[in-house]
């Protein structure tokens, strides 16, 4: 394997470092045409200049498939499956390593330098995919565990199929943005007085407005529909891996979701990082997620143990004030399920997937408050104040509220995967009127 | 207007009369590239030939978007607008008119008539649109009703938001499937004994099969995310409506349902009619829904009380052994929820739609048993047989059983406005082996 130290410049600390090479799809001022790159340190590498120009002349497999690379989405290059992934980035990262084999593709090639590397600065990220379907799960058990808490108390937090399978539902496909995209506070229905006896619905602006911390996977492979995946293939079908923010509305959510589930209250927008970070870069953060101390039925049971990753998570609320508080730091192995076992019970009714498809992970919280990935959690449903820097206080989102999420694997400074940044700023509701 | 007596042979009692002329996307054994075409009597029109064969010579307003004809789907059509819509079924009215004012575009025209004309036995209808998003609402109050006393008795049938808004939940888009399609018994997990203390799940076919009998709704228009469409403007955001048929497993749906709602009960196949009604061809059969003795929120205030449509539905089951029984017969006006009202409170928090996003309307059940959507409410969740032609009897769903929903308007035999069939059969479940 070639060396990870590159000759070109990737500053310390990069998310971007050559161990990652993330896919995604970018337009430029000058360029205004989406098509797929990668990122490397603070550049993109514009994948359909680098394939027109040659840049692919070492890896003969990927040549018949290069019109992948001039597409506005992943959804081409994710179905060429997981094996062309791989070579992909492996010959990515040979090209830029610093004893590369491989010299006259770019390193000694300014010009096709210039042409095809471009400052993340410069650059507009857009949504990897085209997303078919969204599936949002439930899997961070602890989140689980605090929400029912608050709701049903300690006794019955955990519903009974909680530890047989991964709880989720469908989440509304056309909702989900790039990092970046403003967060309009949604109006809805609410219960201004949710203990009176009658219980009559006001129209009003959310008013308590939430994040939610989750990992989303896409999906680059497919299946017939009637024929599941089985858990022994599921990997396979995994892409890559992004952060995600589901924005949650939970007065609404609290009067609409009986019998059928959360439904306004999540399909306003969810907002998602715009590198992914393929699984063959993820494969070495490999760990154990919770425990499970039910016994899972054949079909959902992995060979490994470890199935969920070692990610640092950290959330960030900058306020209009400008101040910027990090509110909670947490890994994502607190996680009851991976998202390979996701993909297998999803699909085990027979649920047609295609590539594009993106599951998510479900709100990820530790133990302590200090590591809970939603307000809710974190003011206990609004009865506690969390303190901010410069002495502001929240329970929710107030308007104006930007939130970052990051995410990083490992601790060489110079071989980190992660995943950038997903950022959305609270628009103020719209004044509806219905004289 | 036109004579809606035709020059052309369209037989009595057919659901495409003139008064009709639904959209659909089809291909032929000769010409397998899927395209749009009208249905009109025992033939469907293929547009894409009748357009390039001067069709339209009569009207202008279509000739700039004539390569909508020749779309694998109707979502570029339907994108063009409700005038649009009218304009082309008017002006394909006029074409087959006894009196038309365009003999030569296809009365006397046999070569056109050859060559665009083709009997529906001939054809593959595929489906309809590339659907984005799919919802389905719960919006038959008799069949939530129904549901309600069995699993909760009849003191708390209807949920606190029950008449308020219409509760719904997101739907799996990758399952939906046209007319004909088979259906495979889903595995999952189920609670061989629900009453039991200990809750523990069994892998296995699932053994409560279920139809629902509903409505689709395709929707053309589209709206910019955190911004709402309003209940006046939703009617012209509807493209048509189709039967469907949303496939129900009660005993996987019965364990995995909470708290996050139905998922892979729901998630293996939705079935739905190939021929789209316009909106415009519906026009004269609205009629008042269910009273809701709610007050309503305005923003779902309509202004005219007819928002649901008089269609008569009818179920039949036909069993592997041959036997062909119609286990309901309901109206369509068993809805407390329009679909205008739908869309606009699924866009009320700012959620973005796109032409060929589906909306299924929830079950429809008429007050009797006889008119129950659904072998749930017919054999009272199992405890009740339903008898069938033969001597046969059945509670849910057996392998070979072929379910066909028929809709039809009006009565007057020469002008019906109906929607064809939708028809699946159950499959046995795969035999999944976890050794």
């Amino acid at each position: 394997m070639a060396s990870l130290r590159s000759w070109f410049s990737i500053p310390r600390g990069s998310h971007f470092s050559l161990a990652n090479i993330p896919f995604g799809v970018i337009s430029t001022a000058s360029s205004k045409s989406p098509r797929v790159a990668v990122a490397i340190g603070d550049h993109a590498l514009d994948l359909e200049v680098f394939a027109a120009n040659n840049g692919f002349s070492g890896l003969s497999t990927i040549q018949p498939h290069q019109a992948v690379f001039s597409q506005s989405s992943l959804n081409a290059f994710a179905a060429l499956g997981r094996p062309i992934h791989s070579v992909v980035r492996k010959y990515i990262q040979g090209v830029f390593s610093v004893d590369t084999t491989y010299p006259d593709v770019l390193k000694n090639n300014v010009a096709l330098q210039k042409q095809a590397l471009i400052p993340l600065k410069e650059i507009k990220a857009h949504l990897p995919f085209r997303i078919g379907d969204y599936t949002d799960f439930f899997a961070g058990m602890n989140h689980a565990y605090n929400c029912g808490v608050i709701f049903r108390g300690p006794q019955n937090a955990l519903q009974p199929n909680y530890k047989h399978l991964p709880v989720g539902y469908h989440g509304r496909a056309s909702s989900v943005v790039p990092s970046g995209t403003p967060i309009r506070r949604p109006n809805g229905q609410i219960l201004l007085d949710p203990t009176a006896e009658k219980k009559v619905p006001a129209f009003s602006p959310c008013k308590k407005l939430d994040i939610e911390l989750e990992l989303g996977a896409f999906v680059c492979g497919s299946n017939e529909q009637g024929v599941p995946i089985p858990i022994e293939k599921a990997e396979e079908n995994l892409f890559g891996v992004v952060l995600m923010n589901d924005w949650s509305a939970r007065d609404i959510q609290a009067w609409e979701y009986v019998p059928l589930g959360p439904f306004n209250a999540k399909n306003f927008g969810t907002t998602i990082s715009t590198w992914v970070v393929l699984a063959d870069a993820l494969e070495q953060f490999k760990t154990k997620g919770l425990d499970n101390d039910s016994e899972v039925l054949p079909y959902l049971k992995e060979k490994s143990e470890k199935s969920v990753y070692d990610i640092n998570l950290q959330v960030d609320v900058k306020t209009a004030s400008g101040n910027t508080t990090t509110i909670s730091k947490v890994n994502a192995r607190n996680l009851l399920w991976s998202f390979p076992q996701m993909l297998t019970h999803h699909t085990i009714t027979g649920c047609p997937f295609q590539p594009g498809d993106l599951l998510g992970s479900g709100t990820i919280s530790g133990n302590s408050p200090a590591e809970y990935g939603s307000f809710l959690e974190q003011s206990n449903n609004g009865k506690e104040s969390i303190a901010l820097e410069g002495g502001e206080e929240r329970t929710f989102l107030e308007d104006g509220d930007e939130i970052t999420i990051r995410g990083v694997c490992g601790s060489d400074e110079e071989a980190l995967v992660g995943f950038g940044e997903c950022i959305g700023r609270i628009e103020p509701a719209l004044k509806l009127n219905f004289a």
